[in-house]
């Protein structure tokens, strides 16, 4: 006997019927004899609804009363998903993140789970329910309801399954898995049986979004064993765990992953002396621009060139800021290129093998694809190119690497 | 200054626009430099949308996952009204009615309140704000959600007056007050300045369904000033209130109630003996049926007539038990008729003017109406007359008892 913490997401619990099709498949789960404890989002499209009123009384919607009108589409969720069971013979118990009690900060619209009281639902679990939990919402110290901002119904269940001791944390999405690359543009492209987290966080922030990043994070930090599948076809899905949990030997590289959203800003001839790049990033930073790749050119005759990326929709509010403070810092020029793209191989078994960088770069090289920027970290290499080379860049190194699946 | 509970009901609450419309009268409310605290049911529709979802989901829907579910339309109206109270700068706070806490029994759907927390809200009010509350709804001492029924939102305005010892207990609906008779039947139906809590009990439960009755009887026991306005018009609506304070002198007749949804039951020639009603009414009672007016009759030779009414859905049933113990209690026949109406005069005054029942027995024999059955309280003579002479008795005993609006 297992405790299983499943997740449902919005598309998952769209309908009645689907609703009752969720009931079934956790009422099997539950014949096999395991503890199932289910988190649930809004049905589909709720939340937007329930926005939209909130927009229509108010110009700038007070973010205490948001919360409370926008954790209603969970509530009403976990009580239709609750009938279905009872509905089926199925003993259920449905919790509000207030009732749980999932305590959060006061931040409202983007609270942080602080702690869970886990006893009331371990009691319910061994008197034979299935306890069924509103994602996405928590109360603060004073009894305010907050929510966990976007996707926060992932962190729930991580969160839950980290508090109860769970054996898996089960998150059942539109896809089966995780992939090795988008499969719209690399048909090859395979599931992944497994996968670590450090592995899935370079994934997912680089554009493979399945689950909510910081779900990931909060699962590593409780190793909690996370599992990505779907809720419509049956199958194992993706399981996310530490790497020592993982039988097989690895594979060097897990995927590649990419992103259009990249623009590039150039600050051509700043003087080559210590401090440059804060009196760049600085006022850019201020401005809550977030940078990603950063290169600074070794100098000649007392000027460098110093570059940076930034996301496209950012671009001409960054333009802005470097021409304000071109002048002081003595730079000739600002130069910009909004078709950038980012295309990263990731695996840890990068960390044992040094040939990766050499072989990214000269399969690149071969397509005649021109890297113009480079950032490393432990377990993934990125490069920054032309936005038009982007799918077939992907699709060499996905089969370069050995990605493929078999034909 | 004073304190002010209002509620508004699902009308007044059922578009955006409307709910601005209510923060307006909200603000100008304190404005005048009253403390207010607001009561607001669902946005009309809204419960009904919500039940449909769970009857959908399962055949029988779990009491309370029903009110998990069905809580969640006063929950977001009252973020909606506070947002809207925010967005034209009044400091407004809203509370489900977990947060108050308004503690009630467990009776899922139906339950009832046992105590409210009026501690935070009156701290509330202290600081400037205006407090919002979700009517209808409360938690018992397990902190599941309950909810108190159909109408309840009056209830939780009454009860939070009541703790919160409010000057009044404004109910805002769609008429603007108590009328003296249904304005349908009489175009010279008056609205009542006042009434008595006693009064509006017996208008209430004949038929002019304005306030739920259980209100009603709430605001009677913890004297809580009681008045019914209109939220579309202006004006003084109908105060609810003690006898004594009614400064004017009361008129004889306060208003003339009906029922149409009336059935006769007879059951003829039954031994004249003691116990033959308990024989009759009893295996009626089992059966969760509801009887109203009854009436024996003198007997001769040893027999008597017994009749008595009962609401007309549930005539079938009635008849099919008396068919089944007419043998044994030695009775003749039975008879029923399904046409019959209820018209009642209802008034204070008649405990000091004797002549109250003659005049209408008078004025409804002037227009060939027969009465075929009579009952009569302390502030209340009702007569069960042929359903089509309905709507002349309502006239002609408005006018008689000088009801009619001045031409």
């Amino acid at each position: 006997m297992a405790l299983i913490v499943q997740k449902y997401g919005g598309t998952s619990v769209g309908s009645p019927e689907r609703i009752k099709n969720v009931a079934r498949k956790v009422a099997n789960f539950q014949a096999q004899g395991h503890q199932v404890v289910v988190v649930v989002s809004a049905m589909s499209g709720e939340t937007n609804r329930l926005i939209a009123l909130a927009k229509e009384v108010a110009t700038q919607p007070d973010p205490r009363e948001l919360d409370v009108v926008v954790s209603t589409g969970e509530q009403v969720t976990i009580g239709l998903l609750c009938m279905a069971l009872h509905d089926i013979g199925v003993k259920a118990k449905s919790y509000t993140g207030g009732q749980v009690r999932i305590l959060t900060d006061s931040a409202h619209t983007k609270a942080r789970i602080l702690n869970i009281d886990e006893a009331p639902v371990k009691k319910d679990l061994d008197e034979g329910n299935v306890v069924v939990v509103a994602g996405f919402q928590g109360v603060d110290e004073n009894g305010n309801i907050t929510t966990l901002g976007r996707g926060g119904s992932d962190t729930t269940g991580v969160a839950l399954a980290a508090a109860l001791k769970a054996d898996e944390c089960q998150i059942y999405t539109d896809v089966d898995g995780v992939y090795t690359t988008d499969p719209r543009i690399v048909p090859e492209a395979r599931k992944l049986d497994a996968i670590t987290f450090e592995e899935m966080l370079e994934l997912a922030s680089l554009g493979s979004k399945v689950l909510q990043i910081r779900s990931v994070e909060f699962a590593g930090k409780y190793k909690v064993k996370l599992r990505v599948l779907s809720s419509f076809q049956e199958g194992e899905g993706t399981l996310i765990t530490v790497e020592e949990d993982q039988k097989m030997e690895q594979p060097v590289i897990s995927g590649i992953a990419f992103n259009r959203d990249e623009a590039k800003l150039t600050v051509l001839g700043v003087p080559d002396k210590p401090g440059i790049a804060y009196q760049i990033l600085g006022p850019i930073a201020d401005a809550n621009v977030d940078v990603d790749m950063i290169i600074q050119n070794v100098g000649h005759d007392g000027t460098t060139d110093f570059s940076f990326t930034v996301s496209r929709g950012d671009l001409d509010k960054a333009v802005k800021i470097l021409e304000g403070v071109k002048d002081h810092i003595g730079a000739r020029a600002i130069s910009s290129d909004k078709t950038m793209a980012k295309v990263s191989v990731v695996g840890m078994g990068m960390r044992s093998h040094p040939g990766v960088a050499s072989k990214m770069f000269r399969t690149l090289a071969e397509e005649g694809i021109n890297i113009q920027m480079i950032s490393t970290s432990e377990i993934k290499i990125s490069v920054a190119i032309e936005e038009k080379y982007l799918e077939l860049a992907v699709r060499v190194l996905h089969k370069a690497f050995g990605l493929d699946a078999a034909a």
